[in-house]
């Protein structure tokens, strides 16, 4: 049986199980790859750090070099955590004849459109389904199942973090803060976790999605976002109250005007399916023209989960499949016709979720009412819970609005923050029926 | 550009739906598969039969030898209705030398030996997305997606007909003809349902599942099959009552004793994603040691999903991914490796829900749980409603058990049934929690 030989660079959480996938599933492994499949060699650049996985003796080095100087490996699984060491290993992986799988999102996010063209270029392909939800083979659902529809829209939830952290603030009731060291103790949350719960992760894989979808180039930072850290325990109460749940949703949706891209906590009405999504858990929601509604669910974070789509990835890469969706799928192609006008986000629209800590006296209602009201925007409820007259305190006021325009909330809120009676704090969301 | 020349056998409502999408997506059809797709023949006995989509003129043709012997074609959509004309269609197309896509579950079923050997022998593929669960990628996520992973279990609904008349009878308090009558005025049952209802086309469906995901060459008829003609109002009824939704479920989860296969009518928890499958939507949840579990949802049935899955395989095929899965995945091997023995049916073990229609008198309760009690079974919940005394009616008795085995269940149920005080139309079902 011909020897494909392999190697994984970066050695952390993920690279550790893809080498235990590789090691204990050897023999399945190679069925499916048509060959033995060898772990070569693993590289990281530190060799002390404790690892969950013990690999055998002579394996793990810290020489890149002498790696990208072996010929016989022809794929490598790159699982380095930062995206700028990631991308200089990468580029050179490529430049010496070797075909890259990632788990990176950042690194495509940041990078993709040079990494892909370099791969190109010198005739080697890079792989990437671990990078956007985890397990769910979102890329490929996408890139090669749907292919003969249209995609009409993407609405999903792509942070395990963000997402287990609403749903310990949901179950427990537990305030945003202690969610978050919840989230870290389990080991979904990073020590800086900037980048999950302020939605830069979810724009980066929602980018992603929209280029293989909408062959839409888009810079990340260029996605209107809003992360899980604006959310207060008693915005996921009164969403609850009123029938709703709050998941951080990225959005993709092609509209006659341009395509629509945004990232923001969303109220998602209970029962629904998105609304189901508990905890590490991610969930991709598809429309196409021909195939109507799919919907994939599974472990979006998770070390395991991830390499499962790594050693996926790598079994695709060494039969040959990949290189043939890389080439002929075009799959992040390197000059993207302008046929998709990315939508004005002002003019998308939607229902609004308004929060705001008010004080309790006459007057304050009709202002608030009022200044919505100049901006032609209507009002479906509101929520005052009953307070002791006199008190003189300050109490939350939430109003859900009818269909308006992000622009025309936004011109709203503006004045609204300012009033007097209006304490800072206040908060809007997205409504998804 | 490059021109791929494909056809369509057998022009009904799929194979109208795959030249809707041929002749009105080509732009984006040819862009993925990197060649201009041409749709050059169609062939079908019957010239005259009205159908929903026209055809630019001269492409219609009962002439199935002119398609066999004209070299230019190289793949061919087959979408006949009957397997056995299907199978002997089949044999000739890849005898002419053409890739075959099918959407055809019973033509696998019955043949697949005999046409993936014979497709092997004369080096074509044949791709078969279409043939289960429609729409939904499950083909692809099992053979081609968790490649790195061991599947521990599949849990499906596979029948869109039978998930229809269920959530009839859910939904709207049907009785199962009204259901079945509605099916069929949808479009979704045909005129003879018995394959859907009786929970065949299921178990061809599995089988296929069972073949790709654990290498398990098994015969359909062999797999315990009950359909959802046994089911009634009442059941859906009581189901509910206890916190349950009737589905009917296709199960093949690997035990250390072997694969354990079967369909049937299960109570689903509420609540649970297979519960929320409503209408003529198929949903696949699958389990692997790597992944964890991974939940696809979509429409099973319908025209235009299973177009969708029969294009996109159409462009997997053209481009040369197929031909890499078939060969190298060995996708439906002819000699499997018996290595998954079946797990003997009756040492299955679950819970079950037993409704018995019984005289209303005393010593009727006990006769029934003392049977059930000399076969180590023991109740978790009875349903018995008030009734009058002295009515001396015939009254519905439910009863949930502990966990238990098929074989203890059956054995207890057949002396059950043929009490004085019990009357025919007994029913169990499976309970999955």
């Amino acid at each position: 049986m011909e020897v494909a030989k392999v190697a994984i660079v970066g050695y952390g959480g993920v690279g550790a199980c893809a080498a235990r996938l590789l090691l204990n599933n050897s023999e399945r492994i190679s069925r499916f790859a048509g060959r033995r499949v060898e772990l070569a060699r693993v590289v990281d650049c530190d060799l002390k750090r404790p690892r969950n996985f013990t690999l055998p003796p002579g394996l793990l080095t810290d020489d890149l070099d002498g790696l990208l100087a072996d010929p016989e490996i022809t794929a490598v699984m790159e699982l380095v955590d930062s995206a700028e060491s990631a991308r200089s290993i990468t580029l050179k992986l490529l430049e010496s004849g070797k075909d890259v799988i990632t788990a990176n999102q950042t690194l495509l996010a940041e990078h993709g459109t040079e990494l892909f063209s370099l791969a190109r270029q010198v005739g080697r392909s890079i792989a990437f389904e671990a990078a956007v939800a985890g397990g769910i083979p979102a890329v490929a659902a996408i890139s090669e199942c749907l292919t003969a529809n249209r995609i009409e829209s993407i609405h999903a939830i792509l942070n395990g973090t963000s997402n287990f952290i609403l749903s310990q603030m949901e179950e427990n009731e537990s305030e945003y803060e202690a969610a978050l060291a919840e989230a870290q103790q389990c080991g979904y949350a990073d020590a800086n976790p900037a980048l999950d719960v302020g939605g830069g992760d979810t724009a980066q894989k929602l980018a992603i999605l929209a280029h293989l979808a909408f062959g839409a180039s888009v810079d990340w930072r260029e996605i209107p976002r809003v992360g899980i850290n604006v959310v207060g325990l008693d915005d996921v109460r009164y969403a609850r109250e009123l029938g709703y749940t709050i998941k951080l949703l990225a959005v993709a949706e092609l509209a006659p005007e341009g395509l629509e891209l945004h990232v923001s906590p969303t109220l998602v009405r209970q029962g629904t399916p998105l609304a189901e999504v508990r905890g590490a858990y991610n969930a991709v929601r598809i429309v196409g023209d021909a195939v109507g509604r799919i919907f994939l669910h599974g472990l979006g974070a998770g070390q395991m989960p991830t390499a499962s789509a790594v050693v996926s990835d790598l079994i695709d890469t060494l039969i040959g499949r990949h290189a043939i969706s890389f080439r002929t799928l075009n799959l992040w192609p390197t000059e993207v016709a302008p046929t998709v006008p990315l939508r004005n986000p002002a003019d998308v629209t939607g229902r609004y979720y308004l929060r705001l800590y008010a004080d309790d006296r006459p007057n304050v209602m009709s202002e608030i009412t009022g200044a919505l009201g100049r901006h032609n925007i209507s009002i479906s409820s509101v929520i005052k819970h009953e307070t002791e007259e006199g008190s003189d305190s300050v109490v939350p006021l939430v109003i859900m609005t009818h269909r308006t325009s992000e622009g025309s909330i936004a011109a709203a809120m503006k004045p609204i923050s300012q009033f007097g009676c209006v304490h800072p704090g206040s908060l809007r969301m997205r409504v998804r029926d």
